[in-house]
């Protein structure tokens, strides 16, 4: 089967490699779609960083490796030790978190207990996205997040925009977005902020004050992982507020601790998620979180994944937001 | 009456001010002890910085002011709108905030709501020590300790050794401090520590991930306002746990967002107290903070603020915990 693979830094490609086996207490998915990640851009640019350069402990694998951890398939073979009638040939799932393999490849195996079941009427498409609507719904949940709080939003790239939609989903009232590029700041107004700010032109934190009756939100999510916006992330939250981060570092910030001090902030981060694909997966199907769609800005096969995927997140990263790929044979209709 | 008063930068001096009235829901107090408090220190280095330099919004107050926020007194004279039956005259106290004057002065006149009775047991001297016996009770009950957490204080200066007390009185079975002056660590294991590593010599994250199975501690306490300290303190908490940060932080430490972001770690501080000098003068009254008066290091008078109080915190800082002084007539028997 047909592949991308990551072999080493700027060096992802679509190999031929053996389709997988299904184990004892697996699934063999044939993939749907499979979401590019912000993540997948560091190894590609950066790495590799998280993908083990020498056999990995518990699963023995090394580069190259295969990529893409947000995605969706269609059940075509059932191990040993899974009843068939709970995952049926056929059936429609998401992947919560694959040890094995990835989602840029035309099959794969996982352990059944990864598997979550799509409802037949949410899309593959839709269910390529489930893994960062989790990564933003967890962000929400552990901020204790409650209808009638406030917030901010800092950075509106792929991840600022989840969190923006996840918020509406989940009753927000009024969250505002600080995001400097033209293009994402409208497209956090599409998908549902209230507000959105130029940190360049505009000082995001006393606009803050202006709509809290001085107080502040009480929560600010960091999606932008630069430290001017963690400082307005924390300047622009109330006393005992908490600010969540959800972006990734490449550098230690220069943190003020003083407006940590005053006010009892709160500074916490989520690092992955845990748990919450049943309750994304069950807001999607009851329509909570509608729209989603809108969030695929563009559909590419596996061929393309360089040129069409990840370079154009970098070259058009405002105009991007999730870029789909379809490891189905190439010239198939996408 | 006699008061030391900051009229600028490393310029204290005891001046000779009239004696405050009593007013309406006041109680006057004569002034038993006070605590010289590590902000004052400040204060005198780098100040003035919270002493008003124009006259206070509220309270109309500007330097020269009346220093000293960590003090016991006695009632004097009780104000109209106050029970005299419940504020009798004679009665020992405590101060929560004082709003106009200080305890470095004979006498002083406070609202009433800011008044707490010690109970006749307690030593006026005990009663000066309740104020920073409760900012580490409030870090420690603001960080939702509970007995069977693993702790860890960066700092065994007077504010670590106050906490590492407070830890040990609310029954906390393994603390262990990061300090680098010896007679600071030595101190700490006095004081209750069941650890106290050099971290000149010592890789504390690692000694403390021995002592915690791997996991590292449920909670730590930044208390010494150092980069590298807050560092360990997060790399040695557990994931999920909690960094609560004590200190007063001159400049903006680099902090590892990403060991925030691995583990979901939540780095909180605290400013000052809300609500716990009940809490504390019970727990002094029935002994389960006990030998308070051991963290007592000098009595000294009102004439030698300065040079057995202020400069001596900075010469001989290992050294010296908590230095009492006693505003009575000078010459008295301290
Ligand atoms: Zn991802
Ligand atoms: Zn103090």
């Amino acid at each position: 089967m047909r592949a991308a693979r990551l072999h080493g830094n700027k060096d992802i490609r679509v190999d031929s490699i053996p389709e997988p086996e299904v184990g004892l207490g697996e699934v063999k998915l044939k993939i749907g779609w499979c979401g590019i990640c912000g993540s997948d851009l560091h190894e590609y640019l950066e790495g590799p960083i998280t993908s083990p350069k020498t056999p990995h402990p518990t699963t023995g694998e090394m580069v190259p490796i295969v990529m893409g951890h947000e995605f969706s398939g269609t059940i075509v073979a059932v191990g040993k030790g899974v009843d068939p009638n709970a995952y049926p040939v056929g059936k429609k799932v998401v992947v919560f978190v694959s040890r094995k393999g990835g989602g840029l490849s035309e099959y794969i195996s996982v352990d059944v207990k990864c598997v979550h079941l799509l409802p037949d009427h949410i899309s593959l498409e839709i269910g390529a996205c489930i893994e960062p609507l989790s990564v933003a719904w967890y962000a929400v949940k552990r901020a204790n997040f409650k209808p009638e709080d406030k917030c901010l939003v800092i950075g509106s790239g792929p991840i600022g925009l989840f969190v923006v939609k996840v918020l509406k989903a989940r009753g927000c009232k009024w969250v505002a977005v600080s995001e400097p590029a033209t293009a994402r700041r409208e497209n956090s107004l599409k998908f549902g902020a209230d507000a959105a700010y130029d940190p360049r032109s505009v000082d995001v934190v006393s606009e803050i004050k202006k709509q809290t009756n001085g107080l502040g939100v009480d929560i600010s999510f960091e999606c932008a992982g630069s430290a001017p916006g963690l400082d307005s992330a924390i300047a622009a939250t109330k006393a005992r507020g908490t600010i969540m981060n959800v972006a990734m570092w490449g550098s230690r910030p220069n943190v003020n601790m003083m407006n940590i001090f005053y006010g009892e902030r709160i500074l916490t981060s989520i690092c992955c998620y845990v748990g919450v694909h049943p309750e994304v997966i069950e807001a999607v199907a009851d329509g909570r979180l509608s729209g989603v769609d809108q969030l695929i800005t563009s559909r590419i096969s596996l061929e393309d994944v360089v040129k069409d995927g990840i370079e154009k997140l970098i070259t058009d990263k405002d105009n991007q937001i999730k870029i789909l790929v379809r490891p189905g044979p190439p010239n198939s209709k996408i």
